[in-house]
């Protein structure tokens, strides 16, 4: 009996869908160029293949009958009602339900067959032919243009549509959620004050209000049809569902007598077609004042609406989830950098403000103290007076303030805040996209069969670390080449600082001498900043061919080796300047009398008198703003603008031939146009490193985040307009949250905290002064600071040759030199003094004590700010209650349903049943009726 | 359509859900005492109220027809066909499907109405009434005894079943996911060589071989009953799977007109009912040879079986997820500190073979140096040698040696390990134990209702917080007042050390003064860990009554609540005397001639000289011990079997009335009599604080984990046993991780890293001797290390009468103490020395250093250790493949068999439909036939 009830149950289910099979009115016309020559069925997506013109004129003088011919092919079971026009050509034989595959292929080949092709050509051919019966086979429909008179080289499109029975079967299969009748009423948190307010930020979209009364949703399933709120069968299902429904047949779509492979990425590969792509819901050019893309180009992708939330739902409808995410990210951190940015530009003005009174920086400007300090070269340089170097220990204190330790902590919680705000964004997000309780649809094309499955056999079999140890291999050494290029260029930097400086010592101009400093510095950066961009670029294309060495198995995998590698090179190329300047830079200088050289001549730099944080300062400002104003703005719109310049200008050539077509191009033509879509990786890795600069060295340089806002301001409408007008449509996927690039953040939050911490303690004068003031200061100020910074060198201790040549300071017994060591008259001369460990130890504990507070406070920050917020809480409760009433109302129904049925007769006599059958067959066999009557 | 379409889907579901309703044949008897009195229903539920004496007479008098009554009330919609001994009693009316739910009240307030009782009884029979009634609507059915002649007074019991359609509806609505026909080869990962190695640790479980073949399982569904293996429909749903689900009624079952509450728990709040629960397998004095519970008995709860392996799947079956997941949790724990105890043995070890060799321990001991050390006490104390502090020294040595160095850092990276192994088992238990995709069944039941809604209204309007304040301020000053309470437990020993040993110190007899310090540190330790036991018991009860003023909104958010304050509470408790000898000991003790005193009177204690670390090694030995043995041993051995002895006594006072009753005593009685189920809590409380123990301090006791080993062996077999036959059966609830314990284990586990680096670097001399090492020995070597550490002390610096009075060591000028300062004669005397500074700079970076390596080692342990082991990757791959299979088979058949009835006629005139349909009626109507015929 269950196989008897199981067929009945399918039966039912099949008429569910078949009902709605039949030719819909839909009396609108979707848009011009979006459907079939029909005019009513939607292009759900389009594949392209290059015809090679070599074998056009073989091919122009076997089919030269007709200039236009469309063959329309499809599985569906119900006759062509429309489009006679269109089945009139040759090859538009569009086949009935009994069709069986072999004939569609037959078919296929025939209409194909009279073509004579070179050996290459016709395997494609051939290939595509198996690959296209058998997306028929899996219900699609099939649309190809065969104007094959005019374009024999040109672009030949075929379009695909999925039916209504299609779709509903792969919605099923997919879990696709959608709104049932039973409305959820989703109270709006905002009051009306704040939404007042808020007005002028939100974009103009139709039915915003509308959408605040949310639909509980429910996974699609054909038994339920009735719970769905399904006004129209053609639009039920939106256009970027209907591509992702139609991509995922055609990734799972097998090809095996010709090619055993399976999926269209496959075949992309192979080179059987040249791109597949879903359509744009209306072209740029027409702007036809209806659908989405309109809105989103209007209201979403123009620098005019920078001050305006984004349309998030929209860009989720129209491109998917994941795309969606990332815009909804990048709102998100924009959003908060504001805060930061406010917080930044009041710690600059505290510095701004405070700079007079600060008494390290009077006593360093003050030239009354003269303090008399050893020369910065050997031989040529001269004693030199502290006060000349008054300007730079200004300006340090600029950045270099107790502020900043404030700065620091604050800016560590930001980015603790940062994450949990996002993460709680995206559970909401994730609520209202109905995204909750899915899981991931990992793509399980083996990644291997996409790139490799052309070339060599032996990859299908299971691959052992025999065969990957190679790869492996390659790739760690690899990594540490690349490692290695990173420091050598940072080297070459320093030698390049230390020779040109050495140089520009020795010149006998004075003007030359007193600009050595600025001269130097400035050129270094602009040098190490040309030498990041172009490495990035090298860096992005070698993780690329490192992980395709590795052969991961999955696409998810192979995307995240990808990230991990391209963001470990970029990471630390963007990176290895700046901690160069931080930690290392002037700690291996030596003392006086015993300097520390390179190439034995060159005596390795020393940090500014005013301290080093202005010139990681300096360094990041330079590096953050030049990376993001030639990486990301020139680059971004540079490029592209010139690519499409190239590519006009060769259409032009090829133009002047087919100006005889007179026909406007279709959205296919104008799709295929624009630049395919390469996934968000670089998108994410940009603000990934941006954010890096707003984190890791915050201490040093409080007005980062400003510049950073600045930046996303601009890159959020260029990345939305990149989107909307110069890429084809991507397939909507769906994903459940930004994968790998929240732990990268994470980590990245987690690692600011100890880079921080050191900044503070050893690249600032914050400590020093600390102890000086509480510990060895007589009077309890600053006054003397400067005093006991600086040690005593005898010059009588310098090495042969080094002493200045000619001083004109006279006769000079003894110089300063900045640290803590004992004076030349002590017992131990020139080594470590009390103080100098009893800063260090200062320090060490500033370090513990600064890492482990901010990671207590951002635990308890990431523990008080709960993940979910508490009216999606709520809501998720009255969901849950809405859901139990659904389902116990449906069922007390079926119930009474029963009992209506069954029980008033269960006394009758056997032969009753025939009765109720007979009165269930009669509603029963009403639904044909109702079905073709729809 | 859709209407229609869907009446005739909810036929089919009820026709599948009608047909197998009916009396199944079921032959073997399930058990004696688990079922109605037909023999053939199941008791799934038992729900238990006591009948108060006074009321005993009056009954009696009204009713004594018949001495054995039983009503068996149903729902069930098929005529009684067993039974009619049954239903021959006075209250044995069985309702057919037609009987209305007022009907059915009527009858049951008949069936009462005539037991006069005092008004708060027969409100309490009102109340179970109407919720009895209530039961019924929703398909339960209900058997009570009467046996109301002798046991008047004695627990009464109401048997609850839930029919098959009933189970359906139930487990469709909660997601059950059973298996499938289809199966899914579970490919065994281990070796045969390996698996025969591993035979005898195995638990010997019967059908063990046969579970390796897992069947693809689904969330229930009536739609889909020909997919799952029925085999029969009585133990198709397992005895946890139906208490689940009777429960799952239970709870929100509504009991509007007699009392506006819901559920059962509330009902017990109440009093209405004195407890609810499934009934165990099979008695435990039976033995009968059936049933898991048996199995359980044997191979699990049994201390003989320690060595092997715990029956997890069988665990899980009978006691549900969440109790199968504790003890899964406990088992990893368990196998994972058998390394940590091999390696902590070896540590300890190396300690001994060292100390012979070990250079500062061997100058302690070298009476020829000869260091006058300083008194340990004003006055009376007397100057004393090095030397006799010999002991100490050596026995430091076995703990604090650099291996320790390498068993802090394995233990931190093993507690890592540890919970990534945790992670992997508990995602393998959820892909086999099919709990991957579940969402957690949050218990939505207003927790205020359960525990107040009898007390006050008002609190079921929303709590403002207003409302909350005064809970919230009494909750944070009880908890400062706790904490205050434990420092002052910790301060009154210290006080107690102080003051005992000066007492002592004073005393003429030198057998006493010898004693000294080994007496009072272990009376003092002794005295902490009796404190410890007590507050313990104080503080749960404390944070139970904290958690009940919240006023939480859940049980879930009650259970975590109250974990937390239980937690933070007892650790407190458990490491505050702990943590005070290891950081705190000794380093306010102050310098000779400047002290710091309590009380004016008493000098804080300092160390021992062979350091702090051996007495924080004494003190976690024996706290850990003592808690171990006498809480987790004695209080859980012997509280319940005094309790059951009380129990017993009692029971014996009243059993002599109702001896005559010669009936052996069924299932419910028995289970009535054990100790009800109370939660997991505090099982996991308990080791979450041992492995405090073995994480936190292990640096300087390694032999923590070998202790913790020992316990858990037998703490597994002591909670088995306890709940096979100590307690009620729990309710199986399904969990899918082990909640918030798994955030507390990670947080003692990033805890214990900064604790073991402090422990490292500040209680042990690891540092001081590597830094005299590296930078003040002459030699390169060791030698010299003990002098260095101790620093001069110029005797008549001593303050007015803190010197010696009467010194047996003659004419001492200098004495010696341990620390690092500067000499009676250096210009700063007795300030802090270069070396101090030098010492503590080092110090601090090994914290550093320690805290960051750890940090990064952790994070890359996570990272390599995938969370979801490879092979249930794969097989998770070949379940999707499956279901995709099995979904497209599913569309193809369906697709086939519209084909064969409707594809054939497409081309017939409109007259065709008629044809179709009648013989579509005649497949459909020949339905009811085979269900009835069924």
């Amino acid at each position: 009996t269950d196989t008897l009830l199981y067929i009945l149950h399918s039966l039912l289910i099949s008429l569910g869908s078949l009902q709605v099979v039949g030719p819909t009115p839909s009396p609108q016309s979707i848009g011009e160029g979006l459907c079939f020559s029909d005019g009513r069925r939607k292009v759900d997506y389009v594949l392209v293949f290059q015809r090679r013109r070599h074998s056009s004129i073989r091919s122009h003088a076997s089919t030269s009958v007709s200039h236009d011919r469309l063959s329309i092919v499809s599985n569906g079971n119900f006759p062509p009602s429309v489009g006679s026009d269109a089945a009139a050509g040759r090859g538009g034989a569009i086949l009935g339900g009994e069709a069986s595959v072999g004939e569609v292929f037959m078919e296929l080949g025939g209409a194909g067959g009279n073509e004579p092709t070179d050996p290459a050509d016709n395997e494609m051919r051939l290939i595509r032919q198996e690959f296209e019966a058998n997306l028929l086979e899996a219900g699609l429909e099939i649309e190809r243009d065969r104007e094959v008179s005019l374009k024999t080289h040109g672009p030949s499109f075929t379009r695909l549509h999925a039916p209504w029975p299609v779709l509903c079967r792969e919605a099923e299969f997919l879990k696709i959620k959608v709104p049932t009748k039973t409305e959820s009423g989703f109270g709006s948190a905002m009051s009306t004050m704040w939404r007042k307010m808020n007005q002028p930020f939100q974009p103009k979209v139709p039915h915003q209000d509308h959408e605040r009364t949310k639909f509980l949703s429910h996974c699609f399933s054909r038994d339920k049809l009735h719970l769905y709120n399904i006004t129209s069968k053609d639009t039920f299902f939106d256009n970027a569902t209907r591509g992702r429904i139609v991509y995922e047949i055609l990734r799972r779509t097998v090809c095996v007598r010709t090619c055993q492979t399976i999926g269209i990425s496959t075949m992309i590969a192979k080179g059987v077609y040249d791109s597949a792509f879903p359509l744009h819901d209306v072209s740029v050019r027409f702007r036809i004042p209806t659908g989405r893309h309109l809105v989103l180009h209007e209201e979403w992708a123009r620098y005019s609406a920078f001050y305006k939330y984004q349309p998030i739902d929209l860009v989720r409808k129209y491109f998917g989830e994941k795309i969606g995410l990332y815009f909804a990210w990048l709102g998100v951190y924009t959003q908060l950098l504001i805060p930061a940015s406010i917080v930044g530009i009041i710690v600059f003005f505290f510095g701004v403000a405070t700079v007079e009174t600060d008494i390290p920086s009077q006593e360093m400007c003050n030239e009354s103290l003269n303090f008399t300090m050893c020369p910065l070269c050997d031989g040529v340089c001269d004693f030199w007076h502290l006060s000349t170097a008054c300007g730079t220990a200004r300006a340090s204190h600029l950045f270099d303030n107790p502020a900043t330790v404030f700065f620091a902590i604050f800016m560590s919680l930001w980015a603790v805040l940062f994450l949990e705000h996002w993460k709680r964004r995206q559970i909401s997000l994730s609520f209202s996209w109905d995204l909750t309780g899915i899981e991931e649809d990992e793509v399980y094309t083996a990644y291997k069969d996409i790139k490799f499955g052309h070339k060599e056999k032996k990859i299908e079999s299971k691959l052992t670390w025999k065969d990957r140890l190679p790869g492996y291999f390659i790739n760690i050494s690899s990594i540490l080449f690349m490692f290695g290029l990173t420091f050598s260029a940072v080297f070459g930097v320093i030698i390049y600082r230390i020779t040109v400086s050495a140089l520009m010592a020795m010149s006998p101009d004075p003007e030359t001498k007193s600009n050595v400093r600025v001269t130097v510095t400035a050129t270094a950066v602009i040098i190490n900043l040309v030498v990041i961009l172009i490495l990035d670029e090298i860096y992005g294309a070698v993780a690329l061919w490192l992980t395709e060495l590795e052969i991961p198995k999955t696409e998810t995998d192979f995307e995240e080796r990808l990230i991990l590698k391209a963001f470990l090179l970029k990471f630390m190329n963007a990176y290895a300047p700046i901690f160069y300047v931080a930690f290392f830079k002037g700690r291996f200088a030596g003392r006086p009398g015993n300097y520390v050289y390179v190439f034995n001549d060159y005596r390795m730099e020393e940090c500014a008198p005013g301290g080093c944080l202005i010139e990681l300062c300096i360094q990041l400002s330079i590096i953050m703003l030049g990376k993001q104003l030639i990486q990301n703005n020139i680059f971004e719109i540079g490029i592209p603008k010139l690519k499409k310049l190239v590519r006009a200008i060769k259409d032009k050539g090829s133009a002047e031939k087919k100006s005889e077509q007179e026909r406007p191009p279709q959205q296919w033509n104008l799709d295929y146009a624009l630049a395919p879509f390469e996934g968000l990786t670089p998108e994410y890795m940009e603000m990934i490193i941006q954010f890096g600069f707003v984190s890791l060295f915050v201490a040093s340089f409080p007005l980062a985040p400003l510049f950073a806002l600045l930046n996303n301001v601009i890159e959020i409408r260029l990345d939305a307009k990149k989107f909307v007008t110069e890429l084809r449509r991507p397939v909507a996927v769906r994903a459940k949250d930004i994968g790998i690039w929240y732990n990268i953040l994470s980590g990245m939050g987690k690692f600011s905290v100890i880079i921080n911490a050191f900044v503070i303690s050893f690249t600032s004068d914050f400590i020093p002064r600390l102890v000086y003031q509480y510990m060895f200061s007589q009077t309890g100020t600053m006054h003397g600071f400067i005093d006991h910074t600086l040690s005593y060198f005898n010059v009588s201790n310098f090495k042969p040759g080094t002493a200045p040549q000619n001083s004109e300071h006279g006769d000079i017994i003894v110089c300063r030199y900045k640290d803590y060591r004992e004076p030349p008259w002590s017992p131990d001369a020139y080594m470590f003094s009390k103080q100098y460990w009893c800063v260090l130890a200062a320090r060490l504990a500033f370090v513990i004590v600064f890492q482990n507070l901010v990671m207590f406070l951002s635990l308890v920050v990431a523990w008080v700010i709960p993940d979910t917020p508490k009216t999606i809480m709520e809501q998720l409760k009255r969901e849950k209650k809405l859901l139990v009433d659904v389902f116990l109302r449906e069922e007390k129904e079926k119930f009474q349903l029963i009992q209506s049925l069954f029980s008033k007769d269960t006394t009758l006599q056997p032969g009753g049943h025939h009765t109720r059958a007979s009165k269930k067959s009669k509603s029963f066999s009403f639904t044909p009726f109702t079905v073709s009557a729809l």
